[in-house]
């Protein structure tokens, strides 16, 4: 693999993705029509069996180790009044995942998901991209290798979250770098700004598209833009991950926009991943429908740290168990249509 | 407890169904608003860490117990050709059940809950409701009650399914009875008809509505006659656990029109109740609605057994393990908004 010591590397590792394993796809799908149940009756569990096999390469795919990859980072956007909460609030939460207090520190347990926390330079606040480059181009692609490089080698499935006080906003202004649209169709309310703090986001992305203009038409440009290091970060792991074979759980809004140049940059990038869950921050929803991807739950959360994706792995888990538990009408004796 | 030993004591208890617990309810929600994350950004996890409190009475609720009750029955409507199964499958999939062979073995097990399945006379199918009730009343009864001593005493939760040829027909009929409508308004595919069969299944429903019109006014009785054994045991069960404080996690169509009469009955007959998925057969979001409740799952599943309840008792186990696990702000010293 190359080091990512430079953006035309990246580069070069976007454009060179792994295709998936066509025919162990096919056998999944044969098996499942063997299955005692209806063809086609469980739905959704059955497009994921076929998609963790056709991304595992195996037709009978299995999760012994799922990894929860929180990265955490500061905003220099914060400047603008983007948050109901203090700046401060992503090292505190930091420090709260390591003693266990955090939403998503119970739901990896809760999902039997091994959970590691990767802080950015939280210190250090990315520049505010209203008036300069988020980062530097070796700020960028640091990001992004420790995100790259935080995947583990023999992970079956992996989950991506974040913490990062004002990366709505930054999500809002990648997700409209990207796809067009003004700061009012991709801001939200995030941890529950007013109609004022709701008003100042989408002034900040405005700046910033305007700011940035000229970078728009490039995706990793308007990540290192316009993202954060968090994000870059993401970015990483959901390129490793397709580079390792190993299929990713994309959270809520900050995530989808984090792993969206991806899609930009190749035709299936995206394809290794699964949206876990869809955010109550409307854009969203917006950003999913632009990617043409489906989030498998829909439960009005609206919390980041990975915690829609870990709820996910429990389903994705529940459908390998039907896929490799059940019997076949063959072997339980029972009539088929 | 009454015995139920005749419809009038099943009425009464029908009637004098005990209230939830709002000060548990009020402390969860208190406890809620002080943990680590913005407030309310849990979304339906909040709700459902709320609604356990209210229904097993304890402001930090848990599952040490939670119970799959599948209830079989067969359908003397299957001579109007409503299945792409034959009605043999009804058994065999019983006797699936017992080897561990179908979804719901694999679901149970993934999901941490003991599953238990009745037979109820399988080898004797109902009355075809389109000539005569589907059951006597001493038939219903016995039904009714097989589902109330279903409920083990100690459960913190129980999810209800079903598996019977047939019932989706019975379901549609039961939900016209209830709710008003033709056949073709909730009718759908079920197992898998062809169009024909579809046709045929609505003419099943408008010819039991004809048949029974004359006690479409009263729920029980709806059920009674164009229900099913697995029906009124479901019926039967979701009554048993309101009486004994435990709530209850509805499955797909089948399930929920069982439960539905209860909703007509009283007032908050079923606000013990979550219904687990929204099932791909499309009566069963047109219930929902009627209903006024929100299915938490969405995954185009159309089984059965209590698949998609089961899954969702891994969303309420994370409810509950963020709901008593997580950090309060001034624990982890993380400043508030």
């Amino acid at each position: 693999m190359t080091a990512l010591s430079t953006l035309d590397e990246l580069r070069a590792a976007c454009a060179a993705l792994p295709t998936g394993n066509d025919q162990a796809a096919v056998d999944a799908a044969t098996r499942q029509d063997m299955l005692t149940k209806p063809q086609g009756s469980l739905g959704r569990l059955e497009e994921i069996a076929r998609w963790m096999a056709r991304w595992q390469g195996q037709a009978i795919p299995r999760i012994d180790r799922a990894h929860v990859l929180i990265f955490a980072g500061s905003h220099g956007v914060t400047a603008q009044g983007v948050s109901a909460f203090p700046a401060s609030v992503t090292e505190q939460m930091v420090a709260n995942f390591a003693h266990g207090g955090a939403a998503i520190n119970q739901l990896a347990k809760q999902a039997g998901a091994q959970l590691a926390v990767y802080p950015l330079s939280v210190e250090t606040p990315t520049a505010d991209f209203t008036v300069e480059p988020a980062m530097s181009p070796a700020e960028f692609l640091d990001a992004v290798r420790t995100g790259y490089d935080a995947v583990p080698q023999d992970a079956d499935i992996i989950c991506l979250g974040e913490m990062g006080i004002g990366n709505t906003t930054a999500a809002a202004a990648v997700a409209a770098g990207l796809f067009g649209g003004t700061g009012s169709d991709w801001v939200g309310r995030g941890t529950g700004v007013d109609d004022a703090g709701l008003a100042r986001k989408a002034k900040a992305v405005d700046a910033a598209l305007s700011r940035h203009a000229d970078a728009l038409s490039d995706p990793l440009e308007v990540l290192r833009r316009v993202g954060g290091r968090e994000l870059a970060a993401m970015f990483g792991a959901t390129l490793a991950a397709r580079h390792r074979g190993i299929p990713v759980v994309l959270d809520g809004y900050v995530c989808t926009a984090a792993a969206a140049p991806l899609a930009l940059l190749h035709d299936t990038g995206l394809a290794h991943t699964m949206v876990g869950h869809v955010s109550a921050e409307a854009g969203h929803i917006r950003l999913v429908d632009r990617l043409r991807t489906r989030p498998l739950l829909n439960l009005d959360m609206r919390l980041g740290e990975g915690s829609g994706a870990c709820l996910a792995i429990n389903i994705i888990r529940g459908a390998l168990a039907c896929h490799s538990g059940m019997a076949t009408f063959a072997e339980a004796g029972v009539a088929e249509k």
